[in-house]
């Protein structure tokens, strides 16, 4: 005979091994997320294909085998890009050169034959309140303020410039211009113009607000420097009011304290361009390997583990706010909840938040597990987690976000070249593995 | 007046700072590594691409401004794959169905007619060991043992699996094969067949080797099962005999201890399929912009700075042996050195290996910088540092490998798929400023 003296930690590292094993070879999230991409591209938040990616989550959720599974409907403005759209610069003899552009999520539509200006380059909406409304008046603001690329941490470089895209157009609005154009929140330089939301007050007038292409912001600028330019819109978006959106949730109930849920989740809606292959069909379909990996492992869960697709995160949050107040409405708890929600990529490790009552206590008892993880390439952190998640704060549980490797987000993020082929297999498989691994060291000690 | 205390470790900080700030934002090695891919693909030694890259590297170590730069030259075998390269199923009605397949390198020819035989999977090379002669005699011996899938380092899947490319074919040439076909050394499931050295002692018959995509390796296998299988392979590779190639140096002179070298490094030459983009044009190209980072900051070395592209990796180490060799007879002493020769990928850390005499003293000495980069997500471990820059063990100085995000790197790994293409500019970049950073630390700190 022989006995095995494991003690808790080596059970967790070996526990921790079989959930990277089962992951990297037979997990099939690579697959799923091909089939959510190429069924349901350009899934923005109340369209059919919104739709479709519902239904298609709740069946796979229902074939790996959930406890429970059922979709949450809320409502949200449905953006529609429409089906003209046109940006030329027009050169001084009257030929045009084409722009890579690409509407933003919210903007106006041009009149129907289009509309031509001249640009005026503004590097921040300081710049731009400054300015006399005259000088604004009639023409195209062009932001142009870069990404920085001597940020190591890219979100950090977009939360440093994308105020131009959210904030931009509107604030030009209402300094009398007749659209916007914005560079593209990218570091690489290149021809693919990025789209993302743009927010109007009721108040101000929707005007047309474009992204361009890193490479063609960076052409205008320089012709800027010697002449008046001017650039052509046309398009026809419209806002199509409000339509049906669905959070999808699976679960497992817990046999110990099914009362405490464990959530892992991502947003389904994308952008309408491209597959919404990192942003965040990656997400989701983690959350579904991490549920499935737990139970075709055998392991029985002390605790709810739900996995939580999304609606609207990319134009409302409608989805993450339902889900929330719904929640609160059955009196829940969620002890934490992991969100994926910045691509698909070689996982770096989490990153933790909490009302800051509990913090401390929640944030002592996770880095007692860093040895175990940090063999897997893992670290923790302190900071935010995630958009869906944020509305739970109030439950006064842990809020976690994967932090992958950020380096080749912005290259894809919100175009039309995020699309599966993008996804590398192994990274997707690994940051599903991550947050299983979490997930049952939280589950198995709990928070104290 | 303003007097600003700055400890040691603040300085350091910011300098690094100053390295990742300058790399990323201003570096030129993605765009250097673009003209050495394009301009020099498929570098196997002794070709005509590889000495033109040596000349190129050589123009481009002057133009940043390197106070020495020269060539070394050595000698080795260039091994040319010929301009017939075909392989295909034989099915039982004589059609033929076509296999992704390509040649190893160093692996012999068929006859001008090609061949046909009955093909005999094995699952390792002790298995090819055990079985008689007569049943392998006249057979194409399959080798079909998978990359371990579940190991988190990609690196160690491959360690565990290449036995079967290096050693193989000269085993079932020993066993009377008439040639021998290896299931590709990846990962991934797809058409891409990999390259790779093959050995053939003197005594042993060259037969013909090819690595097959790891799909038809999984095709063949099943068909196995029911039926015999033929394949048809032709191919007209040949040893071209001893050929020169050269070391690539280039070198910044200390002001305080010049005799104290500091190395980095990657090697030149690559397979003469692709453009050897991570393996290893990021490694030699990197190795450039550490220098030229450090330069451009206008930094002054106590030590010698020496970046060097050895020749040969791949099929000889050539030129590992050669520069070590020299560096002998001259007296020299690295105090380190560097290799980067596992791609161009967002780094992770760094490896280090030494003489056990003197290793302790040398780990502990780089412990203390732990932490500033440890911010850049980087982390110390012991273990291999690369293969040309082994034979400078003897010195007893620390051996330093650049350790980068190992997932995607067999994706490419000796393939035609490796382009600059898969090259992602940060990534590249962000492991040349690792480089610099360590160099920056060794040099004003030493090792003591």
């Amino acid at each position: 005979m022989c006995s095995l003296n494991l003690t808790a930690q080596d059970e967790d590292a070996l526990f921790i091994q079989k959930i990277h094993e089962h992951i990297l070879a037979e997990g099939r999230s690579y697959e799923w997320l091909s089939q959510l991409c190429t069924g349901y591209p350009g899934r923005i938040a109340g369209s059919p294909q919104d739709s479709g990616a519902s239904r298609f989550m709740l069946d796979l959720l229902q074939r790996i085998g959930t406890d429970t599974s059922y979709l949450q409907q809320t409502e949200t403005n449905y953006w529609y890009r429409g089906d003209i759209e046109e940006a030329y610069q027009v050169l001084p003899d009257g030929s045009l050169n084409k722009l890579n552009a690409i509407a933003l999520g919210g903007s106006g539509a041009t009149p129907d034959r289009g509309m031509t200006a001249q640009i005026l380059e503004i590097q921040s909406l300081d710049e731009l309140e400054k300015l006399n409304d005259e000088d604004v008046t009639g023409k195209i603001v062009f932001f142009n303020r870069p990404m920085d690329p001597a940020q190591i941490r890219t979100f950090r470089a977009y939360g440093g410039a994308v105020d131009q895209r959210v904030y931009g157009p509107a604030t030009a609005s209402k300094k009398g211009a007749v659209a916007a154009i914005v560079r593209s929140m990218t570091l690489k330089k290149d021809d693919i113009p990025h789209t993302g939301v743009t927010v109007f007050a009721d108040s101000i007038a929707k005007i047309p607000a474009f992204g361009i292409s890193t490479n063609d912001a960076d052409k205008l600028s320089k012709q800027l420097k010697e002449n008046a330019v001017y650039v052509y819109l046309r398009n026809n978006p419209a806002d199509m009011g409000l339509r049906p959106t669905w959070n999808v949730v699976g679960e497992i109930k817990g046999y110990e304290k099914p009362e405490e849920i464990l959530l892992v989740g991502g947003h389904l809606d994308s952008w309408d361009v491209g597959q919404g292959a990192h942003d965040d069909g990656s997400g989701c379909i983690q959350s579904v390997e991490v549920l499935s990996a737990l139970k075709l492992l055998g392991y029985k869960p002390k605790r709810t583990l739900r996995a939580v697709m999304f609606a609207n995160e990319e134009n409302g949050l409608a989805g993450g706010r339902a889900y929330a107040r719904i929640s609160g409405e059955k009196g829940e708890f969620h002890l934490a909840a992991i969100e994926s929600d910045a691509g698909g990529f070689s996982p770096r490790g989490f990153s933790f938040e909490a009302d800051t009552a509990v913090f401390k206590n929640y944030y002592r008892a996770v880095t007692q597990w860093l040895p175990v993880l940090e063999s897997y390439g893992l670290q923790f952190e302190m900071g935010g987690s995630g958009a869906d998640i944020g509305p739970l704060k109030y439950q006064k549980g842990l809020l976690i976000g994967l932090r992958p490797d950020s380096q080749r987000y912005f290259d894809y993020h919100h175009t039309a070249a995020d699309t599966i082929d993008a996804v590398n297999e192994r990274e997707l498989k690994l940051g599903a593995a991550a947050m299983a691994s979490l997930i049952y060291l939280i589950d198995k000690y709990g928070l104290n």
